[in-house]
């Protein structure tokens, strides 16, 4: 029977070269890093078959080189494992052990991680950067994020407003947050879970000082829940100082984040407001011969495509004062500034984008004119 | 040479049969009636070889009859013939005549009309539904006007913004146009012209009580100039009570418009709000099972994509507060009511449209729940 | 812990929704029926996570759901088991059972399979139509075939000149697969395998009458795969006397298939002729008035383009003498016949089909035109 | 009123800079030089509102710029005026002076030019490098023929098979074209005419040794006519010594050419076959590790898919031995050569390529395999 083992790493020699072409698909995200900070794009709420995912968690690699991502963290439910009879494997660090190795020679930060599952109001919590998933299998949820912390753990509350848990709705703080959240065991919420923001949860995440995340909560496939509906898979952006595992760690305590899907993008002000800053890069501004019009043109580097509404005392010559700049394009803006200015302030609302409920950043850019 | 006719009249039956499908073309655009009224969609400012525009006044009735238009107006300068030496024809009703015979099959209104043009402070300015363009031929501008006027024409300004003749980019009312308005020779005004969109010629429309008007100004092909780059041509769609020439001239008489250029619609509140309110058609409105989340599915049925955010006191569920339903197409809101209701007010505001500078109408659909 | 349970049902209850729309996709594939039978479209070599592949079983059915297909079997190597140590069942039908589970509210036939694998020069077989996967699983080929056969399986041979196998990419029938022949022991032979197709082993379904057989052999997903690089999975089409597993088993064990990838189509005359035929309707035949040129419109209700050569005495008057008729579109064609005439036969010549290396089906349509 | 033309000068800056993008469209045609000679890529037969066409000359220049061709002739019908009454110019070079005049800024050769108009068996024809299109407006046909030899004009015989003039769609060599070729007076002869291609014409272009030509013979627009139902416009591909119009020139008169329309390519053997042989560049070629199975990478560097058909002795591991190389795509070819070659002639037959009706030539590329 040795032969067959041979045999099979010569195996699909001919398809492997031509998958290889495609980790890098026209669904690549990309986003600017910002001042101080380099942004990483990162998914850590994704399933597997090890607990009630559909796919190997080799495909949820490729799936993150397909699109650019920076860092994945596979969180299987601990307690809810509806393949038990076919997957029974008492050690539930297998998945991370898995995606590890699939990712070995790729830039792709795998972060160990697991969900801890509970009905209402516990809800569902996962735990990243752990050290070891086993001991976090406990009856009682209070002792599961005791060991999380023990092991340094980040832990985020998922999809709070979740109505088969709350069918009004609306996320409920209960005394089991509260009481979590003042023991230093619970650090950051969804805002953005799968398909569903949730303002009230930013709200929460603004009082309590929690960090803001956006996850996919994928089980099936991500190009059929979201890339062929014409939508990228929602992702929290982690604003660090390099990209390392730590580093990552350090930002998401620190609550540097920004949860972001397709258009919509969610965060304190301190971080979208730059993101948005570095996403529009001014390429050039130049007055129409003979006239006081302003021709500014305006290039989106993110994969966001990004809503602005004038904020300025000026009014533009040609554009609606409501005006879209398509991911990763182009847009050219005629401002009527009524005489020549050397340098000018363009100041946008970004309507699309929210640092609290209902509530989007002004972003200004400063413009020198060219002569 | 009696055969050379005859056989030009069989010539290229194969590509007419294919020609005529290719009429309602992918860029056919579509808006719905409102409440008493039909809706005429209608481009009024429009160039052929007979002035100084690139191509003969036949591709002009097919270009409109691909877009699927209910009238248009071939306005050639009446001072400004640049082709006058190939077609030195005294009689300037020619385009209008040639387009006439070639819509004769087709339901497309065509409205004769011309282009008053002059210099600054006079600017230029469209005449339509004349009888004869030849006696506006008037080295007086004065004179112009009012022949128009003795003909019953409907009058409006041309983009009164137009930063070669107001290096500002502003339009200024000129005693000209205030006369012109005093004895009832100006109707209208531009407020969409090909790609620009003026706020400060809206404020004057309601100001001075004028139609307002959106025209592509075409010259070259609307193909390239505007579909290619993902465009459709700019329009003025009319409120009339039928499709007639007499009542589409009685409706612009009555400023019973709207301009639209893609995702921007501009127009006085009486006519916009319930534009809007036809275009959005609630097609099902349910609870989700168990819980207070109300799920409401939209469907556009307008060819502009249509930006909304939330002016209700109840939030959404998963859709961020502002989203766009496209052209054509469809999307779910959920909203939390918080408790069960049999009715609703669906309150939107409807961001990419104006009613004046820099506003824009809030619009309700009243919704029965489903049960 | 009751209650996670319930829990979960509810769960997801939105993306579910939304999931069954996209079950029948822009993918999905369509062949007409010929006289006498129904086309079944089916796959016949499939892998999941239970042998070497990347996903659950429900996700191949959801694929062939997508895909329209109307039936599969997922053939998992029964000696080849890399992740054993993850999925240690002893049960080698439980892929079987999964997918039958997912497979039951939809018109879709799971049939029973698995793959025997072997190294040169037994090779990879697939045995289909099995009641239990577990006894095939035998040191000895010879009883692995024979058990097969107690079962009443088809058994076909996979990939028989895959270079990993046979250097020189041609098959090589050896004593092992003479003697299982002869014993009734082996019924097919792929022709096509994954996106090879291999002249040889065409001639040795001919030579040794055994089924044409091609299948996409999916390890991971058929859209990363096939889909995206613009092609349809391979799949075997069988002409069954009715959509029931019997009817199936039985047409196969009878060699009433057709292999098909993309354009390429193989398959014995009588079978590959007739499916041509239904595939190319022909709408409308009518002469050009006062001419002797006659327009045929032709339309390909297949999800395969069609290339043709004119096999006719006639020449065309608009077209080359090769063309494709498109995947679902059509075509017209001029013919010169000279003389008016109130029948003809349409002969083409299907250059991309195969009935024997490098032999392709002349196909005739008798044509009635129209007065 | 001279405020009006500096007025006018300005007109349209802004939409002037878009327009200049646009020139070079995704529509651009390419096609490879060959040994000896540059490819010029020429349509000689188009027509303006100058005769029956639809627009002013000044489209045909940007719609040749566009799809990036070297030579355009504008060939209005000298006797067939529909527009006289409107352009009643007694001077019959306007079109191609106002054509010269737009292309100045350009490298587009303007090719004076004029169709001589005539019921059959005359027919229809072009002169092309005319020096004045006055002197061939003649009564008699074969005074307009002589003039034009009289000017050193290269003159074909347009659409010979069309069935207005033959009803049968076959071509007739009557009396006045064998007269008109043995004095030296018609040199060319179309064998595709906008969508048809006749292969009688082109036994008549072998048997008289005329030179074989495609136009598009375009009236209304290129873009409704081809390029949006997903066709390129027909051309003449002219080996020329240089690019200049002397060199298309001569090249045209020695018969240098290949007609084109999408897939379909037809030339004489000594033109076509290089044409193919440079179209297809192999980018690699290497075997398979520990196999006999050598994969070849080609590469189409032109504009027209590509249709082969396997000429080897060899066999192909994967592909189909009728496949498609994509315009401007690749391919890539497993040859199984049986044992380790250090070259191999790969000989494919061209079966979209006509070098006689029905015949297709079989061309080859010697291959150095790497190590």
């Amino acid at each position: 029977m040795k032969n067959i083992f041979f045999l099979f790493v010569l195996c699909c020699g001919i398809s492997q070269v031509t998958a290889q072409h495609s980790h890098k698909s026209q669904h690549a995200l990309t986003y600017p890093d910002i001042e101080g900070y380099v942004t990483l794009k990162t998914d850590l709420h994704i399933h597997t078959v090890f607990s009630d995912g559909d796919v190997w968690p080799t495909i949820r690699v490729q799936e993150a080189l397909r699109e650019n991502l920076d860092a994945i963290s596979l969180t299987e439910h601990l307690e809810y494992q509806p393949h038990k009879n076919d997957i029974p494997h008492p050690n539930r660090n297998r998945s991370y052990d898995i995606a590890l190795a699939e990712a070995k020679e790729h830039d792709l930060i795998i972060v160990h991680g697991s969900e801890i599952t509970r009905s209402a109001p516990m809800g569902h919590s996962n735990a990243v950067f752990i050290k070891d998933a086993n001991p976090l299998l406990q009856d009682k949820g209070e002792k599961a994020f005791s060991e999380a912390k023990k092991q340094n753990a980040f832990v985020f509350w998922n999809h709070p407003a979740w109505h088969a848990q709350n069918p009004q709705g609306n996320p409920i703080l209960s005394d089991f947050q509260k009481e979590r959240i003042k023991k230093g065991e619970l650090h950051g919420i969804e805002v953005i879970n799968s398909i569903d923001y949730n303002e009230e949860s930013l709200a929460l995440a603004l009082e309590q000082n929690l960090t803001i995340m956006g996850t996919s909560d994928i089980h099936g496939l991500i190009d059929w829940d979201y890339t062929e509906k014409g939508n990228d898979r929602p992702i929290t952006l982690v604003f660090a100082k390099e990209k390392t595992l730590e580093s990552m760690q350090e930002a998401l305590f620190e609550g540097r984040t920004v949860a972001v899907y397709n258009a919509l993008l969610v965060g304190k002000e301190e971080y979208l407001n730059p993101l948005i800053h570095s996403s529009i890069v001014v390429t050039s501004a130049k007055y129409f011969k003979n006239t006081q019009v302003l021709e500014v043109h305006l290039k989106n580097v993110s994969s966001s495509p990004l809503l602005f509404k004038n904020a300025m005392e000026y009014g533009f010559y040609s554009s609606s004062p409501v005006f879209e700049i398509p991911a990763l394009g182009t847009y050219t803006l005629r401002i009527k500034t009524l005489d020549e200015k050397e340098n000018i302030d363009l100041k946008l609302k970004a309507i699309g984008a929210f640092t609290a409920p209902k509530q989007s950043p002004v972003v200004s850019w400063k413009i020198s004119v060219e002569k």
